[in-house]
């Protein structure tokens, strides 16, 4: 669930312990011997660190078992002895299988899954067969009866459509295969994307189709990738909610995920781990260690969403049309790009606009030059929360009658999918206009009346509450 | 503050009421005689409307004096006998001049800065002289004395290189006319963007630089211009930060405003009133109705800002290169935008890349093309909080050889920003940087010690206080 290991020789090194390393010609796994400016002298295997750890020491595993952390800047002198690399398996240990149980399949995308920590190392150990998942977090057999397959391996920036695409088809063969739920292990970067296009490529599920990930590696002790996947699991297994979702750590505490609808779910911070939030809407449900009174792990916070039902046949429709482009607009946003757009083939185009949807002037004649050459032009909002209202100004009832169709509160992100997937099956102006303003899933939610104040927390019930009571 | 008049023939009519006018051929202010299905018949002036209000009423003004609703769907006839277009305007009042109060100067880029509902007609009378000002919000002149210029008259949207150039030459002129602080009339669609270019344009003020508008006009109830345009004018004449500020509506309740920094504010709602958000900070300080313990207005939520100093000499520098852009990558972005972009001349490139600031692989031998061609590239994150952290992985440096820049959590348009304002001094690749890296004010914050969750509120101090005890 975490992203592949990116580094190799100086993994998790940085700042002056890596420059010492660099300096000396040495790296992780490099048998050494090292003396300090004091003339003490340290001979062993240099270990892999934790990025979060600090950048000061190096860490060295001495030849009698002991680690020991060596100031990087007090180093005198460090020679390479020789390389040892360390390669842990878990012990495959075969995965119980319980008949009482349900049946999850874990289907990878890239990077880890699980993994242990080597204490005796500081190797980290992935994990991804069932039997290695066990190994690595054994309270898994008691949650269900896990299968897992390897689709592919690349990092999630480099999700496209052809992931998509074999994932929806996946999908649509662990379905038939008759599993009570998917799980997806995915990096967290276009999580929030791979849900949007899956809601669109899988409708009428089943069961329970769950993204999980973590925004730390499963090594370092902040790590929230065993509570994810555990939590995903118990999602698949026994969530009655049969859509695609987004199973990541809720923001009040340790105690509980957030089941986050595909389509309406956003990545807010580069780092924390409360990173995933649903915009314009309640999360779907929480997800907890142990049953509550309704004797689930789940407290559903809607009902509002597709029940799970064995009987019910999925739609497997993975269409996706490469031309497509988002354009958040700032000031000065030239036509030359919208032109070159159009000129380069592209099919269709996601203005997130300022304020209700709006774009510069000089802007007006490029998009009509481009939707006459073709292109679907879609407006959203860039301020992510609010809708794209284009009645209320002349301007935007302008760019309205240029033909830009009014995405209401359509994630731009969630647009852009909707748009590919549309664009992917017709080239009809009045049957891609249909279809993008025809609901899937909840890609579009209705105005609540409101009291003008914004809660951002967008997934945070008793927080939500309390700001409610403290706000009016 | 809010938009100009967009409008002017169904200004304020939505949905039934407007088709109804249309298709009677009638508009605001005709004189003319309806009958409805019942056979009562009106004769009198249709009046504008508020946008706010319902979309199924016609309000026309009767002979009698009085105003009536008229239900559009039950409208059997209607004609149009004449024409009668009110023109209101407030009373010139000479806007009282007090010696012991400071002199304030009022910038209009474009909107009614301020404006009163007449309720015998419902009309809309905008103010903007400061005799106009006073009759309308009288409040003022118990504040400071007011002097106020109208630059230009263009909605925000519609604000680029030119207007900030001729906003900062004006502010200059101003400072050397000895006044005690600037507001700066704005539309809210781009006000953060303004606040940003204005930050690295105008420099070591001596006096505060106050933009403010409204996210409801102010015909409507719930506006929030008097509000905002008062806290505004107290914060120019008083506050003692002098810098680029924004001056909006807090998140808690109307007792008072918030005053942004304007390299760190963010539009993150579309239609609340409590709409800006200081990202990765701390606002600068409340303003309130009422003074405080302090003496003042204000209570200074961070003792870093540039203190009020009339002695201090400006540093006005309007340079803004056109040829900049802002993409935020999304999944299967193709290498041919940045190729279109570098064989159209553009010199700079923002992007908002994914987590710690990624973008696919197939991107990197475009970046390369384009840097090679000389083109600034320069990385923020699309999660909006958090950080572009790009030694973390080996792909984050893989883009740094490339020549990427890391904004850290420097905001994508306020990036794009300095970008264009770097750009428009020098091309010399090693001065781009130098400058880019440089801190002007606070356009990237430093990281603080935190607890893994997310904080979205970014403006809300009791609120924060409250949740940092809750979630921790």
């Amino acid at each position: 669930m975490s992203e592949p290991e990116r580094d190799d020789r100086y993994q998790g090194y940085r700042g002056p312990a890596r420059a010492a390393l660099e300096r000396y010609g040495i790296g992780v796994w490099s048998e050494v011997e090292v003396v300090n400016d004091r003339g003490s002298v340290f001979k062993g295997v240099i270990l892999p660190r934790s990025e979060t750890f600090d950048d000061l020491h190096i860490v060295i595993k001495l030849v009698n078992g002991y680690n020991v952390g060596v100031v990087a800047n007090r180093i005198a002198s460090a020679r390479e002895l020789g390389y040892k690399k360390a390669v842990y398996r878990i012990p495959e240990k075969a995965f119980p299988v319980d008949s009482r149980k349900k049946n999850v399949t874990l289907l990878g995308t890239g990077g880890t899954i699980a993994s242990r920590l080597d204490y005796r190392t500081g190797a980290v150990i992935p994990a991804f067969t069932p039997g290695e998942l066990y190994g690595a977090v054994p309270e898994l057999a008691d949650i269900a009866n896990m299968d897992t397959k390897k689709l592919f391996g690349v990092f999630s920036e480099n999700m496209g459509p052809e992931q998509y695409i074999a994932l929806a088809k996946a999908i649509g063969e662990e379905i038939k295969r008759g599993v009570d739920g998917i799980v997806i292990g995915h990096g967290t970067d276009t999580m929030s994307h791979t849900g949007a296009i899956l809601s669109f490529m899988v409708q009428n599920s089943p069961v329970p189709i769950v993204l999980v990930g973590s925004q730390r590696s499963s090594d370092r002790p902040s790590s929230d990738a065993a509570l994810n996947l555990m939590n995903a699991v118990r999602t698949a297994a026994e969530c009655d909610i049969a859509e695609v979702m987004l199973c990541m750590f809720g923001p009040t505490s340790d105690n509980y995920d957030l089941l986050h609808r595909g389509t309406r779910c956003r990545k807010m911070h580069s780092s924390y781990r409360s990173t995933f939030r649903t915009i314009g809407a309640t999360p779907l449900a929480t997800v907890s260690r142990d049953r509550g009174e309704n004797g689930q792990y789940f407290k559903y916070l809607t009902d509002d969403f597709l029940k799970r039902d064995k009987t019910r046949v999925p739609i497997i429709n993975p269409s996706f049309e490469e031309k497509v482009t988002i354009q958040y607009y700032y000031p000065n946003f030239n036509p030359d790009i919208i032109d070159g757009l159009s000129s380069m083939g592209y099919r269709g185009m996601v203005i997130a606009g300022t304020g209700l949807g709006h774009i510069n002037k000089p802007l007006y004649p490029a998009v009509k030059r481009a939707i006459e050459k073709g292109m679907t032009v879609v407006m959203t909002v860039q301020t992510i929360w609010g809708y794209a209202q284009m009645y209320v100004y002349d301007t935007g009832r302008d760019l309205l009658n240029l033909g830009i169709i009014p995405m209401d509160n359509m994630l731009p992100e969630t647009a852009y999918m909707k748009l590919a997937w549309v664009l992917g099956q017709t080239d009809d102006p009045a049957e891609i206009r249909r279809m993008l303003l025809a609901p899937v899933n909840h890609e579009i939610t209705p105005r609540e009346p409101h009291n003008g104040y914004l809660v951002l927390q967008g997934g945070l019930p008793e927080v939500e509450a309390f700001i409610g009571q403290h706000w009016k």
